[in-house]
């Protein structure tokens, strides 16, 4: 199945997608895609999605999950983007906080913060946590998993990486952490470790590359956040990009306002964001 | 005035402390210390604290304030902890995230993670911001300012610094955030740059600092923050230790299971915890 969350910021209802890509209105059914909800999505299979209200229009989309208390990601996760930044692939993996104030819907715009001039683009897989765990086995890390979708997890390379100590910084800037369009369960994503994922700037292919070439899979990266922490439903990992981001090119290259970035993984759908200046 | 959360962990209540420090139920009042409460704390001066219930016993206490999206910390914000850590005083604020699921109340253990040989303490003066805003002039910076507490910045050094980057692994365990026991509003805070802090372990005087000697102080820290991203109501600034830490001293010393940790600071309350092992 594939949830969305539709309507005006901080209003979005959750939703479904029908048989024919339809949104219907999930709000009589469940209050939002947050906490025991996300746990227990498979209660929602036996819903009869053509029987709910179909949604008119072309709706904004927030973000395909609500609530989330830890936005993690984890740091060169794919060998050759690790290669391309000139760092090493870490001994175990890197991870490190995006704020949850930069979550935004799929297409709402790339906001370069004032003073930026490395604002930089990464496709990701994103993993929702649907069942609470911590000290969890990497055999049953997938069962906590509530679903997929993609997010950019976008990334100001000079607040990061010169602007004293630790990444937080050019990481979690307002509407720098793009997530959905949908919320995919586990079982619509046949292979989580063999997705494509591609991003285009100004209609130019910049990443190409899939889930394949992962260092460390997202059973490990699961099982392995739970040793420091508690997961909860809604928590995001957002998994690491692979090759392609600006700060890796020669002419390193980065996002200025005008720009278009679309971005999507195989079977999570497609996200698309012009890049505006703050205001 | 000086708030208070109390109640069962997730079943917390707001409260008030009156003229004789008792609390007194302000659950008829506001929801819960979070949100557009903390935004408008001023409007509760007209509350007759003697006139609300008063709470009996010595309930539990929580976190001193609810629904905190981000828990930023400044990493070595006091020019003598610096040098106990063998670390220069950096030319701007260095931030990193503490999970927001390692809140927990004053007087709530610290858990032992498995697998931890260094367990530390650091008294850290706590922001709680009251007033959203982004791009906050220092002039401007106190008046975002909901209240300030103690706060526990419970840390494993092992995890930190020698399990490949970033400081977050070692931030984030559960209960690594004790938070309260008092949320003060800023009217009765004379001077944030001037407070007493101390940290004892099992009766021994550990840290006795101020904050004066903090390198980055409130107001500076609110602003700089605002640059990178929004502060929201609830958000909270662990604005850094003074010296005394476990990790600085000759030969180190690190908590374990048994063990004691008291802590205060001037005019904010105290916390004590018990250090247990994990399950």
């Amino acid at each position: 199945m594939k949830f969305v969350r539709f309507g005006e910021a901080g209003q979005e209802k959750p939703g479904v997608l029908d048989k024919n890509g339809n949104i219907r209105d999930l709000s009589g059914k469940v209050s939002d895609l947050s906490g025991s909800v996300l746990s227990d999505l498979g209660a929602l299979k036996s819903v009869d999605t053509e029987s709910l209200p179909l949604v008119e229009g072309s709706p904004r989309l927030g973000a395909c999950v609500a609530g989330t208390g830890k936005f993690i990601c984890i740091g060169l996760n794919y060998s050759d983007h690790a290669a391309e930044t000139g760092a090493q692939v870490p001994p175990e993996p890197i991870i490190f906080m995006k704020a949850t104030s930069a979550i935004c819907g799929p297409n709402d715009p790339i906001i370069v913060p004032r003073g930026s001039e490395k604002t930089d683009w990464e496709v990701e897989l994103g993993v929702v946590i649907g069942k609470p765990g911590k000290y969890i086995s990497e055999a049953d890390a997938l069962s906590h998993v509530a679903g997929y979708c993609v997010i950019n997890d976008v990334s100001e390379r000079g607040f990061q990486t010169e602007r004293a100590g630790q990444w937080t910084k050019g990481k979690s800037c307002d509407n720098f952490g793009q997530t959905g369009p949908w919320l995919v369960t586990p079982d619509d994503v046949a292979d989580p470790q063999n997705l494509g994922m591609w991003l285009d700037v100004n209609g130019k292919r910049m990443q190409d590359g899939s889930s394949k070439t992962m260092v460390y899979g997202v059973a490990h990266l699961i099982s392995y956040l739970s040793q420091f922490f508690t997961l909860h439903p809604g928590d995001i990992i957002s998994t690491g990009t692979p090759p392609g981001v600006g700060m890796g090119m020669k002419p390193q290259q980065y996002l200025k306002p005008g720009d278009v970035v679309e971005l999507g993984i195989e079977g999570l759908g497609a996200q698309r964001q012009d890049v505006v200046a703050d205001a």
